[in-house]
C-alpha cells in the first residue's frame, strides 16, 4: 500500500477526509451492555471503552484479535545540544535490541498477543538541528508521515504506535509548546534522565528553536516539520491511517502525544479514534492528556516509551471487550433482575 | 490437602507462621532489574512490582505461568433487612453463569491465562442476620476459612480470590468498622446499586450489628465470624493459604479487601503477599486500602467484584514480571550506557 498523499497539504485533505465513528453500532452496544450479567456500570470504563471501541469498529459485539504495535526509530540533530543522558548512537543499538526481541516492548507487546513492527527511519541522517533551522524540508517530513502510515496493517484491530529517538523528548517538548503555548521550562521533562542542568539546557534549547520557528505556532504541520522528527512524523502517520482504516488507537507518554497532537490541532475530532493508554511520569505529559482532553486508562509511572504504556493498556482494552463481547445476558443465564 | 487448622485459634497460630520474602531473591532481583536495556526507573511500577513477586517466589527471575483465581459465594441473612437492590437467589444464579463461564469474571480469568474455580459455600443455609445474632458459629467459619485455604492451587504462582454473595458489601462495611474504628455511615456504599434509603438502611444496619457485638473490636476474627460471611472468611483462608505457600495475591474490592484486612489486624504483615489489584468505586475502598497502605495497580472505576478488577491487575504483574524476566541486560544487546 502507497500513502494517499505526496505533500503536507494532501496529508491535510486526509485528516479533513477522517471517517466518523459508526452511531448505529455504538447504540446497539449500549443496548446489549445494559443487558449483561452484572449491576448497571459495574464494570465503569470497562463499559465505557467497549462501546466506544465497537462504534469505531461498526460492530456492536467485536474483539480484539489483531492488535499491532509499531515502534519507530529516529535521530536527532538537537542531540548535538546535549539534551539527552545517553549518546545518539544507543538509537540504533536499540533498533537491533527490537528486532532480537529484548526490548521492554518485545515483552508487553508479545503478552498482549499482538504483532510487532520496527521501522528504523534514516538512522543515519538525523533531523537538522532545529535551534539553526528546519528539523526537516517537506520532502522528508511527508516521507515520515507516508512511513508511518505504510507500517500500519489494515487487517489490525487495535494500534500501537511507539518510538525510540535519542534526544526526542526535546523535539516533542518544543512540538507541544508550538501547539499549545508555554515556553521550554513548562514543557520539558528528564527523558532518559538528564540532570538538573541537562534540563536547564533543554529547556533553552525550546526556547531557541521557538524562537527561531514562530510560524510553528501558525501551523501545526510546519511544527511538526520545523521541530519534530522522523519517528515523531511517522507515529502521526500511522494513527492517522488508523483512523482511516477505522482501527482505533491507544496513545503511549509524552512523544507519542504530542505527535498525535498535531493531528488534533490540525483537524479537531482526528484523534477520536484513540484513547489515552497511560499517563507517563515524563514532564508535562499530564498537561498533554489535559490540553486533548483524553484520561489515561493506567498510571504506573511508566516513562520508558517505544509504546510499552500503551501495550500494557492493550490488555485492559482487551479485557473490556472479552467482557462485553463473552458475558451471557441476564435472560440467556437465567439470573434475575437484568 | 486438608486445611492445618480446626479451630480459629489454630487458624490464628497459622498466620503468625506466615513465611517472610526472601530478600536475597530481591536483591538479586533487583541487581538484574539494573541491568536491562532501559534507562534507570522507566518501567515505573513495573520495577518494583517484580522485584517484590521475586521475594515471594524466591526467584529473581519468575514468570507467572500459573495464575488461579477463585471465585467464592455466600448468602447473608442480613439480606432480610432490604440491605440489597437484588434478590438474594442471585447468588445462586450468578453460581450458575459462573460455571457456564458467562459472567465477566469468566472473560477475565481467561483473558489473563488463569485457571478459574468456583466454591459455593452452603447456599441454601444463609448466615444468621448479625443484628440479631452473629453470623455464624466458631464451627461454621472455620469451616469456610478451611474451604478458602484448600481451594488453593498450591502450584498457582499468583492467586485472587473473589465473591458473590447478594448483602455481602453490608457484611463488608460492618468489618471494615469493626477493625477500623468508625459508623456504619462511613463504610457502607451502593453496593450493586441501592437508592438514597436503601443506603441508609445499611448504615442503620451497620450500626446494630456493631451495637449488637462489641467483641468484634477486641478481636479481628471474632469480627469475621459475628459480622462477616461465608465468602469474606473463605477468601481470608485463601489468601493466608496464598501466603503459605509463597503464591502472592492481588487484593480485588471492598469485599475482598475487608475480608483480607482481617488477616493483617489479626497477625500484622500477614498481607505481606498482596498487592491492591484495583482501586473500586465501592464506597470507602480507598479508605480501606490507605488504612493497608497498598496503593492500587489500577483504577477504572470497577465495583462489580468476583474478582474481576484483580484479574485485569493480573495482567499487569504478567506484563511486569515479562519485562523483568525477558528483557535483555545492556552487555547482552550490546547497547551503551548501561
Amino acid at each position: 500500500m502507497t500513502a494517499p498523499f505526496a505533500t503536507l497539504a494532501e496529508f491535510r485533505q486526509r485528516l479533513a477526509d477522517a471517517p466518523p465513528p459508526d452511531m448505529r453500532a455504538a447504540e446497539d452496544a449500549g443496548a446489549r451492555n445494559a443487558q449483561l450479567t452484572k449491576p448497571p456500570g459495574a464494570l465503569g470504563r470497562l463499559e465505557e471503552v467497549a462501546i466506544w471501541y465497537a462504534s469505531w469498529r461498526g460492530d456492536p459485539r467485536p474483539r480484539i484479535e489483531r492488535p499491532q504495535v509499531v515502534v519507530f526509530a529516529g535521530n536527532h540533530g538537537v542531540t548535538a545540544r546535549g539534551v539527552s543522558a545517553f549518546p545518539a548512537e544507543v538509537t540504533a543499538q536499540m533498533v537491533g535490541n527490537f528486532r532480537a526481541g529484548g526490548a521492554a516492548i518485545n515483552q508487553l507487546a508479545q503478552a498482549a498477543g499482538a504483532r510487532m513492527d520496527v521501522v528504523a527511519l534514516d538512522l543515519d541522517r538525523p533531523t537538522a538541528d532545529f535551534t539553526e533551522e528546519p528539523a526537516m524540508s517537506e520532502d522528508e517530513v511527508v516521507a515520515a508521515l507516508a512511513a508511518g502510515w505504510q507500517a500500519v496493517d489494515p487487517e489490525a484491530d487495535l494500534l500501537v504506535a511507539g518510538e525510540m529517538g535519542i534526544g526526542n523528548t526535546t523535539s516533542a517538548a518544543a512540538l507541544a509548546a508550538a501547539l499549545f503555548g508555554g515556553a521550554g521550562g513548562d514543557w520539558v521533562g528528564r527523558g532518559t534522565g538528564v540532570d538538573d542542568a541537562g534540563l536547564a539546557r533543554k529547556a533553552a534549547v525550546v526556547d531557541e528553536g521557538l524562537a527561531l520557528h514562530p510560524q510553528a505556532k501558525d501551523d501545526p504541520l510546519e511544527a511538526l516539520r520545523r521541530l519534530g522528527g522522523r519517528e515523531l512524523a511517522a507515529m502521526a502517520g500511522a494513527l492517522a491511517a488508523a483512523r482511516a482504516h477505522r482501527i482505533p488507537a491507544l496513545l503511549d507518554g509524552f512523544i507519542c502525544t504530542a505527535a498525535a497532537a498535531v493531528l488534533e490541532k490540525a483537524s479537531p475530532g482526528a484523534l477520536d479514534h484513540c484513547l489515552a493508554g497511560h499517563l507517563s511520569a515524563e514532564g508535562a505529559h499530564g498537561r498533554l492528556l489535559q490540553a486533548l482532553g483524553k484520561a489515561p486508562l493506567l498510571d504506573l509511572g511508566l516513562r520508558l516509551g517505544e509504546g510499552s504504556g500503551a501495550a500494557l493498556a492493550m490488555q485492559v482494552l482487551k479485557g473490556a471487550l472479552a467482557c462485553h463481547s463473552g458475558m451471557s445476558t441476564f435472560a440467556e443465564a437465567g439470573v434475575s433482575g437484568g
